[in-house]
């Protein structure tokens, strides 16, 4: 065989990922590119207010143009990061906002409407926070227009394209939200490279800071966004025919699912797929097998599909420290009947008729991995 | 078939991780049994100058015991965590202490010896930052034995067991370092859990501060030590026949390594490993499959090595905006020969009578991915 995809079958196009923007990521250096984007007649502003983003009766984003927002953000990008380092002071406003990309393939702007930026012409996008009062017109505005900031705990009701744009957006504003002040000094921090990156400035308003900061020398990880592995875990018995699955403190009856949990520095993900699944369950994982991944923005998790085969004779429950209601081994065929007839959103009642149990959405890794699972083993 | 090894072959033991010591990370919530722990005679102390572990004439991890640094940390799990955020003074001496957990297995104690927690004996590993003048004491003490802190840039002399306890301890010390201060408020920090959490305390020293930080309510991530996924990517050709390899532009000469690139929010593995292979050197990848990972402890990252196929016609090399010096189509005999004769690490001198393209050793992600291309294409 000469093809991943004929040894491992097709990949799935995970929900919250691979939408139509191309992030080209070096033109987040350039603050004269970003300027052109930001400022052009074709851009669109996907806005969020406390971490919901802006929507049209049908549900779908509602994007606005920079005329729409340009009296409450200016020209952000106007100078460059160094003259914005030399005259950062903390007390004027900083908008949260974010460069995504372009969509190259946007059809809804003809040629001469792109913005043109080096080789790349398209739509450019961006998403900015709306939160604080500032933006308070702006926000009235919409809401004349019928668009609404709807509160949604997790949203799975998006189309793919606009799923991914959004998990993309939330969570860099979050990213940036959270870190206002710099962890290794304490001082206030700048956003810049287009919301992907953030500076602790050596000044405040032209006033020297007390403190010597580490990272304003060196490579200092904690100035680029953080993403949170996070394995997702489907255990297998030692001969293949059974999958273990949990169920939380506080899930709804007959709710199973993938074991999980973050994967933690000096761990790989196949030692931290065995930690967990031992911490909660007491079953021994000896090979483990990475399936698919997902980015999961509540806040920036990134979720890792892990199927585990346990030793012989290490399928024992026994919960040594466990975090969970129950844990139960499903036959195969118990979980193909769930994935096809009982999987839904805990948060939603069970599916009409249906009294097996009841197991995660296709959207989620947990469920993509039992698919895996059962591509694998259930012939 | 029935088993993952079946399907997959064997699983390589990542370098840096899989060590002796089992995390028992629920232990970390237990003041008492971290206090009991960590004064008992059997415990094992790592510490840490700089981030340079204490070593052996011979490069061995030395490890002290409680006794040599009690004067130093006192007994800093004497009070629960409650106690200690209402206490909290960040004018004193806070040290930075980390649980790494027990070796359940270690035959150095007798089982008298052991120190018994809850359900689990063993021998306790703690590692501590002994760079501050405080420990200068200890220090002497220590380079009085002949022990010394060689400073290391990247080190793979460990071997595998000291390896994974240097690069648990070594991440997780720099995290708590990098995090005295919150960066949601700017408030300091104090450091639980046994050094695998922050939380950000109301009041300093009684006086209560004057910014409501959002840290204190709800789920925040900051809160717990970060990993940072990084795809390191071998793309194979449509016809499974070639692999890319690239070269950095400080890199020696004819040194050649996987791509490589950090997983951004909003982004899958595989969405990342698109965007990477395209960004720096222009071909286009359908079918991703994850192969393996690995921590990497400069700061804490995770390693995830991904075999990424070109879509026919895809392979021919444009450097959008490239990173690097040179990338270069290999025949998969080539790389194997590589693999065998000419990997070791950049930093050394290549292998004498070697003139092919130099690869990185074994230890790294990048070897071993290189290796599973192998196994699945090059029969």
């Amino acid at each position: 065989m000469s093809s991943l995809l004929e040894i491992f079958g097709q990949g799935h196009n995970a929900y919250f990922s691979n939408g139509p923007i191309t992030r080209l990521s070096f033109i987040r250096l350039n603050n004269q590119l970003l300027d052109k984007a930001s400022t052009h007649p074709s851009a669109k502003y996907l806005t969020f207010n406390e971490l919901n983003p802006l929507r049209s009766p049908d549900g779908k984003l509602a994007f606005s143009r920079y005329e729409d927002v340009a009296s409450a953000i200016g020209r952000p990008y106007a100078k460059d990061e160094k003259t914005q380092i030399a005259e950062f002071n903390p007390a004027d406003h900083h908008p949260t906002l974010i460069f995504l990309g372009l969509d190259l393939e946007d059809k809804s702007a003809t040629t001469g409407e792109n913005v043109q930026l080096g080789q790349y012409s398209g739509v450019p996008y961006f998403a900015l926070d709306v939160s604080p009062n500032h933006y308070a017109a702006f926000k009235e505005s919409q809401a004349t227009a019928g668009l609404k900031y709807v509160p949604t705990r997790i949203d799975l009701t998006l189309d793919h394209p606009q799923a991914a744009i959004y998990s993309h957006a939330r969570s860099l504003i979050d990213w940036n939200n959270r870190n206002r002040y710099c962890s290794s000094c304490g001082g206030r921090m700048l956003s810049t490279h287009g919301g992907a990156k953030v500076v602790c400035p050596p000044a405040d308003n032209g006033v020297l800071r007390q403190r010597a900061c580490p990272t304003r020398i060196g490579l200092h990880n904690q100035a680029f966004p953080r993403t949170d592995p996070t394995a997702v875990i489907a255990p297998i018995s030692a001969d293949g025919k059974r999958v273990l699955l949990g169920r939380g403190k506080r899930w709804p009856a007959n709710y199973f699912s993938c074991l999980s949990g973050f994967i933690e520095p000096g761990e790989s993900i196949e030692t931290a797929t065995r930690r967990e699944a031992y911490e909660e369950t007491g079953v021994h994982i000896d090979r483990v097998q990475i399936h698919s991944s997902q980015p999961w923005p509540y806040p920036s998790t990134m979720l890792i599909g892990v199927i585990g085969q346990c030793v012989e004779g290490g399928e024992s429950i026994t919960y040594p420290e466990t975090e969970l209601e129950e844990a139960k081994w499903f036959e195969l065929a118990e979980i193909e009947h769930a994935l096809n007839n009982g999987a839904n959103p805990m948060w939603e009642p069970p599916i009409k008729g249906y009294t097996g149990p009841r197991v995660p959405p296709s959207q989620l890794t947990a469920h993509q991995v039992l698919r895996g699972v059962l591509r694998l083993f259930h012939k």
